[in-house]
């Protein structure tokens, strides 16, 4: 039986999805099960195989079966038909940007990253800085390729492949606008937490214990523990497909929040991956719709649901049951007030939800004006240094505390910022719409059940893959665009108690 | 700069191997950490990675430059030439049987698996027969197809693809001696340890305390941890390449020796697999050479080291200590006898040293009549236990304690079982040769100095990867090829003192 050329060209992506499946549990076991000394057959693993997905992207025959496909298209379904859009649209991404290039920054990155681990540690800039310039001119020149395929300012580029679709200018006015209430909202967080006692908990607690409560929540949030794993890591993440996803957390003896929040960001991921349409399981249309959607599902877990009075209604008895722990340290409302603690900081993994937002919102700023040129990769310190006690009112004492923090720029990943703060208004956007079109999904979180949560999540986000683009799956699900008031809206009512 | 066709077919052999690996690490994932609802997923994984592996064999640029290479190999040096040697046999493998017949070996094996664990539930082979006659008549055309390349009978191909070069002609004198005298030296053994009082021990060891242990007996033993793993599974095994090698044995609380010896025998195969020559890493030469070798270096370590008095003296404080024990049971002596203790069973899988080769010798014999045709598959369990009762002298009960004990035929492993019974033989040599030429090897023991020995069977086993014939191999490292009467000698002076 001959096979259309629609089938032909599915059988191809599926090839490249089932590779991509096991590069996911190479980079998990590296992080969390490989002996230290094996990290060169891992290096050379994961580059062959991410050469075989290019190499099935790059050859004759894709092109020319995806041709004849989009030729014929109408005849498909529409969820045919968007398949085909999102393999078009990996393909760009597999031809546009020529293989010395790749191979080029692939080198630039490795020594950058090199370089990075030392600075931070020496406190000097100057030895990392020639190879940050490199990896900034190599994705320059890469944005450059996209952008001409894309019909987009190279910025543009960079953002589309983590958030496909977005631009620019559409962020700038959602920013600008937080960038100018945020500030204020955080002084009067700050001033009205002064008021409001909180207990410290002094008690050490294992970490075999929270791991313990780790797995229990997630088996009430209905992580299905038949086809996924929680572990341990450096840095909490989600890795794996719908049918295999492993998430780690990191759990310190004196802060438990910080792994159970972390337990819940990455639930947060592993849910939306477990609800894509099994359908289209290994298909392109079938994959997720970019890191902002991954992100706000993360942070409706971990943030609108999980650092709220109502989650740890539920979570509080659980907690003290497990950790034998008992005390008004462990009330509800006590363990929601230490979850909720607004403070200004260096740090961006260590900040609260309402400074986080600030800390990324700067990032981007720098980003953006990087690829415009008006600023300069040798001048990164000073210009940080500076917006940061713009933003903050103090300045970084340390690279560590300042530029060098994260690991994104020396990895060449610029685009990427943003999505942590896309992800957080689109959260805030989705929250909103559950509290007034189905507000027993978190009336009934006090009592553990989270199934009318996620049974919305599932209908409103997670079935549809990639079938629609981001700003039509916000638009079918809150009813309107992004829109960053919601955000301020939610933060007030949370940390100021207005509505 | 262009390159040498030797080089490009090294580039693609390389590629090969870094696919296995891959597929090593999953197997493992599979065993030790794998939800498991994601067998499907898993087995897609193997299936595309092993279509990758098999697609570059196939291909016709490596065929055209295999013949290119050894138009001209003479101006190769001997390694070379031995790794193109050693690609000529993989690409045999690869391409002699045709694709049609190893996709439905594949089905039927898949579907015998099935039916074979319901027939040890149900102790009925009834509906078993048809799948496992499927199984053998598609294994014999593969023969067949393997039998004309190589030049030997349909037999001999199953054996070659374990054993390179291994023929049944020169098993069949060796193992006919050793049923001649093996079960007359088991009698004498029960009787002469039925005078020799041992103490039981009755504690119940935590599974913790045992890997503990375990991991100290390996780090003692050179295990190189930087590199390596162990963890726990049903069956214990071995998984990687010297980059990369993870173990697993299986602790019962109730019989601590039989997880210790695990973990000597399968580090018995890694330490093999780390030594091979890192120059080679990744080249058909560097590999092991076949699974006879490989079972040497497992019995060996477990077998004539593990199972002595000189390894007690190591261990038996170690043990005391991690396991906070103390009495006459933790004494050396006992622990020895304890860990030879000789008795007729059922089961391979728990035999002691003695009667394994029994069981071992037993299904080379009905595996090659099922071959010539003077067995039949439907009377299986007929035949089997009449053989079992002439080897050991009473009757299995059930199929499970019976022809059904073992997955191997099911699974369409033919010609493998005899590389467990030739393993031991050849381990008893390598154990005569170091005796002769470096008894510190093992009087260093006691003292838990392993150096000499490792040393040793680095210089005369690990080193050569390939490069050498099986025959060559031994014959080199021993003075001698393979010869049964060691076994015995070895046998008698353990178990009968006598030498």
């Amino acid at each position: 039986m001959k096979q259309t050329p629609y089938k032909l060209i599915e059988k191809r992506f599926e090839r490249i999805d089932t590779l991509r499946s096991i590069i996911h549990l190479l980079r998990w076991d590296a992080e969390v099960m490989m002996p230290l000394g094996s990290n060169e057959i891992r290096a050379a693993q994961l580059s062959l195989l991410d050469l075989e997905c290019n190499s099935i992207l790059r050859s004759k025959k894709t092109a020319v079966l995806l041709d004849r496909v989009e030729s014929t298209v109408c005849n498909l379904t529409d969820w045919q038909q968007a398949n085909v859009r999102e393999m078009r649209r990996l393909w760009i991404y597999g031809n546009t940007v020529p293989k010395r290039l790749i191979n080029s920054l692939h080198r630039a990155v490795t020594k950058a990253e090199v370089q990075w681990r030392k600075a931070v540690e020496t406190n000097n800039y100057k030895t990392l800085c020639p190879h940050l310039e490199r990896v900034v001119d190599l994705v320059r020149e890469k944005a450059h390729h996209l952008a001409g395929k894309l019909g987009c300012s190279p910025y543009d580029a960079l953002l589309d492949e983590y958030d496909p679709g977005r631009r620019a200018c559409e962020i700038d006015p959602v920013f600008d606008s937080l960038k100018t209430s945020l500030p204020g909202l955080i002084a009067e967080a700050i001033q009205w937490q002064e008021g409001m006692p909180v207990l410290k908990i002094n008690a050490e607690i294992p970490v075999a214990r929270q791991r313990e409560l780790g797995r229990a929540v997630m088996k009430q949030l209905g992580f299905p523990f038949e086809k996924g794993r929680l572990d341990e890591s450096l840095h909490p993440f989600t890795e794996g497909t719908a049918e295999d996803i492993r998430i780690t957390s990191r759990f310190s003896e004196n802060d438990f929040l910080s792994g159970l929040m972390g337990v819940l960001h990455e639930t947060g991921h592993a849910m939306y991956d477990f609800g894509l349409p099994s359908d289209w399981f290994l298909q392109p249309v079938g994959r997720d719709r970019g890191m902002t959607i991954h992100e706000s599902q993360a942070l409706l877990l971990e943030m609108m649901i999980g650092r709220s009075r109502k989650f740890f209604e539920f979570a509080a008895p659980l907690i003290a049951e497990t950790f034998q722990a008992s005390g008004p340290a462990w009330a509800p409302e006590n363990l929601f007030r230490l979850a909720t603690r607004v403070r200004k900081s260096f740090i961006r993994m260590e900040a609260d939800e309402m400074t986080y937002t600030l800390h990324v919102m700067m990032r981007y700023e720098i980003e953006k004006n990087i690829f415009d040129g008006t600023i300069l990769v040798k001048n990164l310190p000073e210009v940080w240094n500076e917006k940061f006690n713009e933003v903050m009112g103090f300045y970084p004492n340390t690279l560590k505390q300042g530029c060098l923090q994260d690991s994104h720029w020396p990895q060449g990943y610029f685009g990427y910022f943003s999505t942590y703060a896309l992800g957080a208004i689109m959260a805030s956007q989705l929250y909103r719409s559950i509290k007034l079109e189905k507000p027993e999904a978190l009336d009934q979180i006090p009592r553990g059940n989270f199934e009318p949560l996620f049974g919305w999540l599932s209908d409103r986000v997670y079935c549809h893959g990639a079938k629609l683009s981001t700003q039509d799956l916000v638009q079918q699900a809150t009813g309107e665009g992004l829109n960053g008031d919601h955000y301020l809206s939610y933060l007030k009512e949370k940390y100021l108690g207005t509505s």
